[in-house]
């Protein structure tokens, strides 16, 4: 899994039937400090992330093993919104 | 998924049966603005994306979850035509 | 998919027995204009392709959904050769 | 597979139900001497590994191959400990 | 699939059942030559492949479709000794 900031979100009107009803977030991928390191990608959020949120991500089949994504045309899923992240024994991020 | 914008298409003549009749268009990943910043790669068009589009793309076997993709040898899909893309609370890209 | 080059061709004998008679070709990723740019790979050719040949590649699960590739360990296949390639309106590549 | 050192963990209370009581940690892809090299990613543990362990992750549809994985919407597992690596005939790595 | 070099072996005795008994070898990826220019990665052997061997990989699910790969939790497999490679009509690397 990676671990990514949501910064934004996606709107589609003409969509695979699949999308109808999900919430099609834009997530940086982002260090062991919470801070966004990488280029953006959309994933399907299934635990009600909101912009701002650490969350990780899954992806590929993996990202289809949720209720939500279950064969459906999506690569990418929210599926845990980070509290703390802990490394070498020291608190590196906590949710504010 | 991928943010990417369709900037052509392909023409095969010579392919695996289960391409016959399927639009294969070539798209470049793109920011959270809409600005093409990847290599190209082609996604079989399953929603009548057009080139100059911003649309999304699943990929790997998540590819092969439409209806026109099912059971092909195809690792890539466009799933959804980007209608807006919003930012910390900005709006990022509007389709023109 | 991907947009490849045809390089090269591998020579095995000792292998999977599926894939035995199979022929592994070296690509390199090619952008739209037909250039390599990328590192060599390995793929099955399942549509008679030729060194010198601009082709498309499927990757992953998706490459073992032709006839010749089902169940085998096989991650990438040739699975159409490019005609042409139009990009933005004009034609950017042509076989010649 | 990946040669990965463990870094740290995650705290997540809001997650996928399949998560539930599985130990989210944090890996760093390391080189053959077990030295960190990469970017930080997530991967559940099922082996008992500890932070500074040096460990073997399996990405995609392969991380959900155990028996704490199976159907969850996990992309990466750690299934190995590593106690030494050999390179050309010389120990690289040994764990201490 | 990648070209690539052995390079070197792991040993792990704490690891998921299914890896019992199962070479696991360093690789790192080679170019048309053989020579290598990549990271390494740990593959699971199938053909008997030796430190010093080119050889070919098959990854994600493609890495399970052999006999001693089935349903275990690896992404990567060793399923040919290179012998010999062709580029462009020359032979660019022959099994000394």
């Amino acid at each position: 899994m990676l671990i990514a900031k949501v910064i934004g979100s996606t709107i589609s009107t003409i969509k695979d039937e699949k999308l109808q009803g999900k919430k099609l977030m834009i997530c940086r991928e982002a260090d062991e400090s919470g801070e966004p390191t990488g280029k953006p990608y959309v994933a399907v959020d299934t635990v009600d992330a909101g912009v701002g949120d650490l969350v990780l991500t899954a992806h590929g089949s993996s990202g289809r093993q949720t209720f939500l994504t279950k064969d459906a045309p999506v690569d990418a899923v929210i599926m845990a919104v980070i509290d703390s992240l802990q490394v070498d024994g020291d608190v590196s991020y906590r949710k504010s």
